[in-house]
């Protein structure tokens, strides 16, 4: 599992304090800002009531015995937590993590008893058989008390909000304030409660309780907003935008839950093309669309999630899976199921990169020029980002000298640029192309971390058992596209009979499948 | 939660030998039986080697890595397994619950670590605030890993297995021989592994996880058939019979879930009356139904889950909740809701109690004949369940000397034929009406294992917030009415603004709400 990198790639709008989901309950949840003391406490007295009222409806939440009578009292707690501002959030969340945890006195008695019976062997002499039967039962009796002895004690509210009504949606805003939190200040046990959390939300989210709809314009206008509220690939424009992307040569797929209707939990845009496009432009803008029944490639151009809370929990990987049956079945002729795919992490890379080695050529140059020493050599951490001829393409298209004295100057230069003037010179344009493209090859199949592609969106496509197969120069020109990957896009291609065998070598040993074009760019050249 | 009594009241129509559900499952499902040898053990070759087979796919589908490669495995597995022995099924089953169980060597280890770490105390000084984090986060990932731990082996198959194309469904099927194996003998691993396999399902059957669905004539004809094979309490005659049941002045609703599409897990029946119903018979057999704008009651009169492994599950809760909510926002002039519900354990309850009554009698008559002593007391277990005037009717309606000496005698015999001839003498029956009506009240409302009620039926409406609300005499002529209930059955009622009082003062108290002409029953007379 890849958290952070799904949390990249599927990474929504955030409305601005974090804390909040949709634009409905940005109103009714938005926290009271401004009310701050100056050491950081608030000392407004109707707050204090406030946060102590809330914190004794949790209390009663979790405290009362019977789901049955506990609804009401959860309907008032679920509201006035959201009622409350971002700092009494905070202490009432960290106060469930502490006051709720796990009873360690209970525990400790627990492992007192179980390590004093006997395990089961499995072997029993007929003899005795039903009186190790029931010494057995015992032991597993302590051991399952010793299990549930382990788990927090609110694990109650998070059960008993799951199965009240609204209260998984509710769930996902409160993990939304504790990711906001966790990423603030770290507090160990808010930690390990959104850790819990978390595993809470993969078994109830699991892919067996999650339908999967074809979104139409059919839909919902409830349901169509929220598609293009969290459309976070390629934002939708209007409705004509919207309309056409659920029309003729588009299908538009999400993951529903029955307890939060009419809102998908994640979405994935697919075009059906003739052939695996090259650039976004083509699949946004061709018009009118191919015929569906000439079209050979299902083309997955976006997928969005549209719940903050849900950081971390892969439900990407079910859903292309279950898209790509469905297309199958309903459309034989279909062969190629392909994405066109953002390279989120490539500048960034390709910058941090170039940045330290002009670092590190600034270093030597002054210390050569304060003591000039033939023998010095050349620091390890050095490395030929450039080929020579790169290089020099650079230096000649780059006239204008501010860019730099040396072609990793000039290529930090142009990247860093915030406007991209570079697009709009065909020479630099060209000078660009061919190290870009290589460089990129390189991030996304050998630049790895944990054994894993460092790239968040190759590694859920890996992951996933799709092969990386083509390189797109100029395939994304929004600012976006520009800034995160200079206008290159990639083609991950899913070839079904594959799909298996490439996750499980990538999973394995972190071996990444590639065209063999992709694997061409890494050739070495003629050398310097 | 009161498992044995769900268990009881959505008994479902099992097929024979216990080991498979659905008709079509039967046929490929149905166990090699006649292939023992006498020891007990199969010494077929070709079974062996199925067996093996079978459990090297079970290896397979926990031992590899991802869940990704792993679904061939899980589908063989699933297949082969439905293909297996009884005998094999079961040798299987023991062996996963034992071989693949807690891996107790880890747990050890990971106590001992666990018990040097301090707890977080929640109360830190500023000053090594850092340092105590990090020492709080080292506890809390040891004790999420002792809690990770002490999860069994096999709760990996068993989540793989939720997470495949049909395996929730495959999993119900495991259950259902896990049951009927452990209804044999006490094997306590398999017990452990049940209930582990049971709490489980509870999670992932939550409320949330469930879809209402409004079944009617339009749905499939699959969806359908199951309804009339699994209706448990008044059995579907023909087509036109579950065709009234969806039409007119009637609805019918199910559970579905998204993992198991056109088979409801429970599915709960009701007629929409002008008054509650007394009979059974009129439910059935009002021809026409009486116009659902006249309605005023909503009769729930039959609930039936279609899954013998979901035993214990306790679905039908929410369902009730859920199918009032529903029915009151669509007919708000609907202001009743109440049941007309089987008694099913009440005459077996009293033949016990007629039948050690009887034993106590002969016994005091021989002790009495051997050693007549006036001053022997009368044993403290003898009461009298009969009140003298019923005695005395009793006595003088049964003309035919057989039916006994006294009225514990004559009733326990009227009780015990096997084809009810008392229902065909109208002295009889109206001899018996008081008696029966009067116990019956009894057992409804004093009659308690562990401080609930002991029908398992009043348990269920109980726990849900209904009260007893009225007992109707000859309700339910069928053989399985007369034979369990003596023809009786009650109408427990929901009031909205009770439902959560009453279930509370249930859990907390045992207390049975119930109505004046309930209670009235129970009232002494003028004693003997």
């Amino acid at each position: 599992m890849n958290r952070k990198g799904l949390a990249i790639l599927m990474r929504t709008r955030m409305i601005p304090n974090n804390l909040s989901i949709s634009p409905e309950e940005a109103i009714r949840t938005q926290p009271h800002i401004g009310n701050k003391q100056p050491d950081g406490k608030s000392n407004n007295p109707s707050f204090q009531k406030e946060l102590k009222v809330v914190q004794e409806s949790m209390h009663s939440a979790i405290a009362l015995s019977k789901t049955d009578v506990v609804n009401p009292i959860l309907s008032e707690f679920s509201e006035d937590y959201l009622s409350l501002s971002a700092e009494n959030r905070r202490e009432l969340l960290v106060g469930l993590s502490q006051e709720y945890d796990v009873n360690r006195k209970q525990v400790r008695e627990l492992i007192q008893q179980y390590l004093v019976l006997e395990a089961p062997s499995g072997e029993k002499s007929r003899a005795s058989f039903l009186e190790e039967e029931s010494l057995s039962s015992a032991f597993y009796r302590t051991e399952r008390n010793l299990r549930h002895a382990l788990q927090p004690k609110y694990e109650v509210l998070f059960d008993r909000l799951n199965t009240h009504p609204g209260g998984l949606k509710f769930l996902t805003i409160l993990r939304t304030d504790i990711l906001s939190i966790l990423a603030e200040e770290n507090v160990a046990s808010l930690r390990a409660l959104d850790s819990y959390l978390k595993e809470k939300f993969v078994t109830w989210l699991s892919p067996a309780a999650l339908e999967l709809h074809h979104i139409t314009w059919d839909d919902s206008a409830s349901l169509l907003e929220k598609i293009v509220a969290y459309e976070a690939v390629h934002p939708i424009s209007n409705l004509t935008d919207l309309k056409r992307r659920l029309g003729l040569g588009r299908r538009c797929f999400g993951y529903l839950h029955p307890a939060i209707p009419g809102e998908p939990l994640i979405f994935i845009e697919v075009a059906l093309l003739k052939d695996v496009a090259e650039t976004i432009q083509e699949v946004l803008w061709d018009d009118p669309p191919a015929p569906e029944s000439e079209a050979a490639c299902a083309l997955f151009y976006s997928i969005s999630s549209t719940q903050p809370g849900l950081a971390g929990i892969n439900l990407g990987k079910f859903l292309i899976k279950r898209v790509i049956e469905l297309v199958k079945r309903d459309m034989p002729h279909i062969s190629t199921f392909a994405t066109l795919s953002p390279i989120p992490g490539f500048v960034q890379w390709l910058r941090s990169k170039l940045a330290s080695q002009k670092k590190l050529a600034e270093a030597e140059t002054e210390s050569t020029l304060h003591s000039p020493s033939e023998d010095r050599p050349v620091s390890t951490f050095r490395e030929n980002i450039l080929r020579p001829e790169e290089e020099k393409a650079l230096l000649d298209s780059a006239v204008d000298l501010t860019y730099g004295n040396n072609g990793v100057e000039v290529m930090w230069n142009l990247l860093s640029s915030t406007n991209c003037e570079w697009t709009d010179s065909e020479r630099l344009l060209s000078a660009l192309q061919a190290p870009l493209m290589r460089l990129c090859a390189r991030y996304l199949l050998q630049e790895k971390k944990r054994g894993k592609a460092l790239d968040s969106v190759a590694n859920f496509h890996l992951q996933n058992g799709a092969m990386v197969e083509r390189l797109n120069w100029m395939a994304d020109k929004s600012e976006k596209g520009l800034h995160q990957s200079g206008g290159i896009m990639v083609n991950y291609v899913y070839r079904l009979d594959k799909i298996e065998e490439n996750a499980q070598s990538y999973f394995s040993g972190g071996h990444i499948q590639a065209s063999y074009n992709l694997q061409h760019h890494l050739q070495p050249q003629n050398e310097e």
